[in-house]
C-alpha cells in the first residue's frame, strides 16, 4: 500500500501509525532509561505516593514531606505500567511534566507555599484537549503529526492551579463511539479484563485512572463519553451542563454542532478529587478564556444547604427500553434503601419523553450526513471503525432549515422535561424533586464491541442537566442473579440481556448516577457527598 | 384577486386583511364608546396619569391615590390616541386589561398591598410575543387567525408581577428588517414626523412609548430591533445576552437558528422603568419556565460596585465603515467630557474584527436559502416587503457542514473579542475596561426605506454582549453642521451621508450605546444610572 500511495496529503496511513507508535515508545523508553540511571526511585514507593488519596497527597505536598518532582515521577512510572497492561496513552508529556515539577519544587521551596490548589497533581487528558507542541488527533490517523499550536483554556487553567499534565490518553477513532478503538493507537483494553472494553469515548481516562497511572483526568461527553467509562472502571466522572467549565481548543469532530453540546469534565477515583478540581477550575473565571463559558462561580450555599437537609430523590430503574443487568438494580435497591433509613424522600420518577428525546438527538450527530467524520478518514484514507462506518451511513444531511426545526423539537422536549421536574413532588413532603438518581448504563464492563446503548446517559446530554457517575457496588456473581423468565423487549434490550455474564462480570463495577437541572453542577456534587457518607 | 383565490390555506390574503383590521378597529371602537358611555374620563386626566414617571406611578398605586384600573383606561386611551397618530398597535387586549386591573384593584383592597414590583404597570409588547387567544403574527397575513394556545414565558412572569399587558405592537414582515412596515397592519409612522421612521423591528413600540401609550414595551433584538428605535425615538432600551430573559413562546422568523441569538428587552421612556422591570424579571426565576435561560439571579454587587468607583470606559466613535452624523459626534464628545470630568477613565477602543464579524453573521440570517420566510410568505402568497425579497434573494441556502464550520468561526471571533476586551487597558489605571461607549447608529430618526447600515449594534448580538441604548441629546440644525468636505469611504457610507439633513431631523432624538461582556446586565444598567446623573 506503501508504494501506491494515493491520499491527498499525508502519506500512506500505515506509515504515520507506525512512526507515531515509534515516536511514543521511544519518549517512554527515554524515561525508563534515566530512571534506570538514576536508580533513586524503587516500585514499591511508587506504589505507595500513587496510593495516596487526593487529600493525603496534597497535605504530603503543602507540608513538604513530598516534592512535586517525586509525585510526578511515580505517576509517569504507574502510567507507563497502566499503558503496558491497557494501551490507554498517546502523547506522551513526560519532559515536560517532570520541568514543570522542578518549577513548582523551586516555587515552593522560595515562597514556603504551594502555587495553587492543584500544586503537584498529575493530571492526564483525552486526546482532544489541545496542548502546545502535541497533536490532538482524536482517533484520526490524518490529525497526526499536527500538532496544536495553542493550549486548550482548561489546560492553562490547571498549569495556573499547579496541575502537571503527564500524558494525553485514547479515544475511538472520531469519538462518536463509547469504546476506546482506532487505527491510529489501537485497542485500550479494561484493565481488569483485557477481553472487556474499559469504556468510551474517554477510555483511555479511565483505564489510566483505574490504574492509578494518574490522579486525575479530564474526559469530553457527548453522550455517555464521561460516565460509562467511569462506571465501568469504579470511577467518579462529572458531565457538567455547558458553559461551566471551558471547552476552548478542545478539539473535537463535528465541531460546530454545538446543539447537543460535547462538555469537558473531570474523572477521578475519589469524590474528594472530582469535587476540588471542578470548583478549582469553576472558580478560575473560565469565562476570561472562553467566550462559551458563563460567568457563574462555585455556589456554596447551594452546595452546603444539600449537605444539611433531607433531599427529595427521583429514581430511574428502567428507561421502557433497555432493562439494566441485575447488580444495577441491586445498586439502586440498597442506596434507595438506605437513603430512606436516612430520612430522604424517595419519589418514582417517569422517564418522560427518553424516547422522543433520543430520537430527536441521534439526529444532530449525522445532521451533516457523516461529512465531517468523512473529511476527516479522508485525509489519509485510514480504515473506518466499523462503528464509525455505520454512524456517518446512518442517512443523507438535511438542509439548514431542517436543522433549525430541530433546534425547535429540542427546545420544546427541553421545555417539556422542565415543567415535568417542575410538577412531579415528593409525595410526603410536597417539594420538588432535587436530583435524580439512576443507573449509568444498563451493563457493567462488556467485552469489546459490544456496547448499543447509551440511552441512559445521553439524555442528560440533549437536557443540558449535569450528571455524575459514582461508583456503588461490583457485580457479584453469587447475588446478581439474572430472572431467567426475563422476556426482552426489543433487540436491543434482547442483546443486553444476553450480554450480561456473572461468572465473567463477577468483580467489575457497578456505577450510578445523579443528574440535577441545567448548571446545577454544586448539587450533583454535593449529593454524591450525601450518597458517599451513606455507602462508606 | 379575492374570487380567483389559489392561496393554499388562509384565503385570499387582501380578504384577511380588511378583516383584521376591522377587527382591530372595532376592539378600538367598543372601548371608545364605552368610555364615552362612562363620562368619568377626561383627555386632561389621562394626560396627567400618562406623564406620570415610573416611581410616581408606582407610589400613587401603592398608597391607593390610583387604582390600577384608572392607570390602565388612561394607558389605552393614550394608545388609542398613538395609534391614530403612528399605527403602532396589532393586537387589542383592552377588555382583558380592564379585567386584570379589577382584579389587581380587588386585591389591593383585600389585602392592602400590591400584588408584586409591577403591580398596575401598563405594558406592551412587540407583536411576537405569544398570549393566549392572540395572533403572533411577526408581520406575516399568513401567521393572522393562528391564535397562541398559550402564553410567552415573559408575560406569565410579567403578570405574576402584577403587570397589564395592554396591546401588542406593530412589527415588519418577518421581523428581519430595521423599519416598521408589512402587507398586514401596514406602516408605521415615527410620531415627530410621518415621513419619517420609528425605527424597527420593534417600531411598534416605540412610536408607542414615546407617545406615552404604554409604559413599559418589550422587544426582541436580533441586530438592532430594541436599539436602534429606542434611539430614534428617544428612548432606553436593553438587548441582553441571551439566556437572561426568557424567550419561550416567543414567535420568531428563521426559528431554530440560534446561533446569533434573539433576544426579548425591555424599552421604556426612563432608566428606572428599564432597571426595575430588568431586574423584576430577572429575579423572578425565567429559568423555571425557560429550559434556556440560566440559573442567574440579579446580582445587586455587581450593579452595586458600578456607582462607587471610577470607571474604565472605551469609546468607539467610528466603526471604519460608516460614520456617524455630526450630533451623534456631539453627543459623544459632550458626554466623554463629562465622564472625564467626573473622574472616570476614557480609553479608545478599537473596534478590531468588527467587518469580519459582520460578514460571518449575515451568512446565519439566510444560512436556509430564506426557505423559513418564504414559507411564511406563501401561506397566502402576500407581497414581499421588497427589503424581505432582498434579504432571502441573498444567496443560496449552505449546507449543515457549512454550518457547522460557521459556528467554529463564530466562536473563533468571539475568542478573538475576548481576548482583545481583557487586554485592554486603561492608560492611567492599567484596569480591565468596564463597559463600552458607542453610537446606536449612524443616524437620527430617517425617512422611511432608508435604514440600511445596523453595523453599531449586530455585533453585539454576535457576541452575545448585552448593550444598552439610551437618549443623551437631540439634533439641532444650530449646531450639528457636517463637514462640507468629507469624502464617504464606500457606497453605504455615503448613502448615510446623504441621508443627513439638519434642518428635518432638527428635535429629533440622538441615543448612544453602553456594552458589557457576556451576562453582564448589571453592569450596563449601573453603567447607564452613572451617565445619567452626569447627564441631568
Amino acid at each position: 500500500m506503501g508504494s501506491t500511495d494515493k491520499s491527498p496529503s499525508k502519506g500512506d496511513w500505515e506509515d504515520i501509525v507506525a512512526r507515531k507508535r515509534r515516536d511514543q515508545t521511544q519518549a517512554i523508553e527515554a524515561f525508563l532509561q534515566r530512571q534506570r540511571g538514576a536508580k533513586s526511585f524503587s516500585d514499591g514507593i511508587d506504589i505507595e505516593i500513587c496510593s495516596l488519596e487526593h487529600k493525603e497527597l496534597f497535605e504530603a505536598l503543602a507540608s513538604g514531606n513530598l516534592t512535586a518532582e517525586s509525585v510526578t515521577l511515580a505517576y509517569i512510572n504507574r502510567a507507563i505500567q497502566s499503558h503496558q497492561k491497557t494501551n490507554c496513552l498517546t502523547e506522551i508529556l513526560f519532559e515536560q511534566a517532570i520541568q514543570r515539577s522542578r518549577v513548582l519544587d523551586e516555587y515552593f521551596r522560595r515562597e514556603g507555599k504551594l502555587i495553587g490548589p492543584l500544586h503537584g497533581i498529575p493530571v492526564s487528558l483525552k486526546d482532544q484537549f489541545d496542548i502546545k507542541g502535541f497533536d490532538s488527533t482524536l482517533g484520526y490517523v490524518g490529525r497526526a503529526y499536527s500538532p496544536s499550536t495553542e493550549d486548550a483554556a482548561l489546560v492553562t487553567l490547571l498549569t495556573r492551579l499547579g496541575a502537571i499534565v503527564i500524558a494525553k490518553t485514547n479515544v475511538p477513532q472520531s469519538i462518536m463511539i463509547a469504546e476506546t478503538i482506532n487505527p491510529l493507537w489501537g485497542l485500550t483494553v479494561n484493565p481488569n479484563d483485557p477481553s472487556f472494553t474499559p469504556g468510551g469515548s474517554s477510555g483511555g481516562e479511565s483505564a489510566l485512572l483505574a490504574c492509578k497511572g494518574s490522579m486525575v483526568g479530564f474526559g469530553t461527553d457527548i453522550g455517555a463519553s464521561i460516565r460509562q467509562p467511569s462506571s465501568i472502571m469504579g470511577l467518579y466522572g462529572l458531565k457538567p451542563s455547558s458553559g461551566r467549565l471551558p471547552y476552548y481548543n478542545v478539539s473535537v469532530s463535528t465541531e460546530g454542532q454545538e446543539h447537543v453540546p460535547s462538555v469537558i469534565g473531570p474523572m477521578a477515583r475519589s469524590l474528594h478529587s472530582l469535587t476540588e478540581v471542578t470548583k478549582a477550575v469553576i472558580n478560575s473565571q473560565p469565562s476570561d478564556l472562553d467566550p462559551r463559558c458563563i460567568d457563574l462561580p462555585w455556589r456554596s450555599h447551594i452546595y452546603d444547604d444539600f449537605l444539611t437537609r433531607p433531599l427529595t430523590i427521583g429514581v430511574i430503574s428502567d428507561d421502557g427500553v433497555v432493562k439494566i443487568h441485575p447488580p444495577f438494580q441491586r445498586a439502586l435497591d440498597d442506596l434507595v434503601g438506605k437513603l430512606k433509613s436516612a430520612g430522604h424522600e424517595i419519589v418514582t420518577w417517569d422517564p418522560i419523553g427518553h424516547a422522543d428525546i433520543i430520537k430527536v438527538q441521534d439526529k444532530y450527530y449525522t445532521a451533516d450526513g457523516g461529512e465531517d467524520i468523512r473529511r476527516d478518514i479522508a485525509v489519509c484514507n485510514e480504515p473506518f471503525v466499523p462503528q464509525v462506518k455505520a454512524l456517518v451511513d446512518r442517512g443523507e444531511p438535511i438542509s439548514v432549515y431542517q436543522y433549525w426545526q430541530l433546534n425547535r423539537q429540542k427546545v420544546s422536549l427541553q421545555k417539556m422535561y422542565l415543567d415535568h421536574w417542575n410538577k412531579t413532588r415528593g409525595s410526603t413532603s410536597g417539594r420538588k424533586v432535587d436530583i435524580l438518581l439512576a443507573p449509568v448504563a444498563p451493563h457493567p464492563a462488556v467485552p469489546h464491541n459490544s456496547v448499543r446503548w447509551v440511552g441512559y446517559t445521553k439524555v442528560w446530554n440533549f437536557l443540558d442537566y449535569p450528571a455524575l457517575a459514582f461508583p456503588v457496588t461490583t457485580v457479584s456473581k453469587d447475588i446478581d442473579i439474572p430472572d431467567p423468565l426475563y422476556k426482552p423487549r426489543n433487540p436491543t434490550d434482547e442483546w443486553n440481556w444476553n450480554l450480561y455474564d456473572p461468572e465473567k462480570m463477577h468483580g467489575h463495577p457497578v456505577g450510578l448516577q445523579i443528574i440535577s437541572q441545567r448548571l446545577q453542577e454544586e448539587k450533583v456534587l454535593a449529593a454524591a457527598k450525601v450518597f458517599e457518607t451513606l455507602l462508606s
